[in-house]
């Protein structure tokens, strides 16, 4: 293996896979995006290459990532959450499938589970939701809002805090309760979290003052936070978590 | 904290979260479902109450995690996937909720993205899929096929194997072209994993002979996988991967 696509999972660096954190500590060289806990980018060695993606395009990614692993070092490259889900990491893989350099993938906790589930909300739960829909939401024009009123379940909105007003607009337009339940969870998990619940037509009013990066979550199951808000946030402060299993022995 | 609700990830050991492992290494009960890897049920202390939840009722389940949480114990819920996740961890969470039991939800790796990751499928790709919807379909009369058909993205289906042929049949009578890729990963991530992959139409019979558990995935970023199916395994082995965290220092 030279290059590994590994998922940092939500925020909160305890969220790591045990795979991840491995090879993350083995690394000669990281590639790290900007949302990726600091206290994981410090678990790689000390003479490790570590480069912040930064301001750095796709292509210029692939093309570091392409070329260290070609050179046979061990490259991770940590990105948030999952790589598969919103991650941008078919791309990456792509480009070293066709440079023939080997990789492997490590999935990591995808904000899609996690970030609800840290303000309470379970995205499937019998009798409320029997299904689940994340979709980015940067460019309201683009979503067929029929379909996604019609599907039910749990719908979740990646980017979609700066036009929500035409995401609630766009589902209620379409037949979606107004009084469906629904929340915004802003640094899902770290320890900056914030969140807010309401309902869908109230929702944009309600989040006012929360800033990016934010998941919208639309669905019955939100109704669940008020009694299952952890007795503690899932987050509790991260260093520890990270290196407590190093001392668990 | 007394009672954890855990996420065990997708059938691989190594890829359960650092912080779940901790609580799993400390615990003093231990409640595991019957796709937990045993390598994992096996982190728990040596005199820790191993329980496993095979057939018990749900009502059981929740009983004893409020009793041992309510005495004060430290109990970990070992749940495969995530908890939040078609995992009925919502239950269980209300259950100690109600009885002020005060517990902790630690998300895992769903397969929501492990498993079609496992396989060389991402579940969002740029310019293929904007979306993922995953959906319970061991009752496929349940299902909304008009909606899943239209909503588009990638679509998962849990438990659909049994009725493989009704979800492609309602899919494509509702619009779905029966040329979409789509594809059946059975035991994904597990040393067993199995998978096909064919049209929508062809699907059924491609898949005949695999057992589940299995995740039915449908669309265009299925047509990936001839590309991006890692170098090898995502799931090469367990046990070292577990361990290795416990000797890295």
């Amino acid at each position: 293996m030279t290059v590994a696509l590994v998922g940092a999972g939500p925020g909160d660096p305890g969220l790591i896979t045990v795979r991840g954190l491995e090879l993350l500590r083995r690394c000669h060289v990281l590639v790290y995006d900007r949302l990726v806990a600091e206290e994981l980018v410090a678990e790689a060695p000390a003479d490790a290459i570590k480069i912040a993606r930064d301001e750095l395009r796709q292509e210029e990614v692939n093309l570091l990532l392409v070329s260290y692993g070609a050179e046979g070092y061990r490259v991770v490259r940590l990105k948030g959450g999952d790589p598969f889900v919103f991650g941008r990491g078919g791309e990456e893989a792509l480009a070293l499938a066709e440079a023939a350099v080997p990789f492997v993938l490590v999935p990591g906790v995808s904000s899609v589970s996690a970030v609800p589930a840290a303000a309470g909300i379970p995205v499937t739960h019998r009798g409320l939701s029997g299904s689940v829909t994340a979709v980015a939401a940067h460019d309201p024009e683009r979503l067929d809002f029929a379909a996604l009123a019609r599907v039910g379940g749990t719908l979740l909105f990646f980017m979609g805090l700066a036009r929500l007003g035409e995401l609630a607009d766009g589902l209620m337009s379409n037949g979606l309760d107004p009084a469906t339940p629904a929340a915004v969870i802003a640094s899902g998990t770290s320890d900056a979290q914030a969140s807010v619940t309401a309902t869908l037509e109230e929702l944009p009013a309600a989040a006012a003052g929360l800033e990016p990066p934010a998941l919208v979550v639309v669905g019955e199951t939100v109704a669940l936070a008020a009694e299952l808000r952890p007795s503690r946030p899932a987050a509790p402060g991260s260093a520890p978590a990270v290196r407590s299993p190093r001392n668990s022995r």
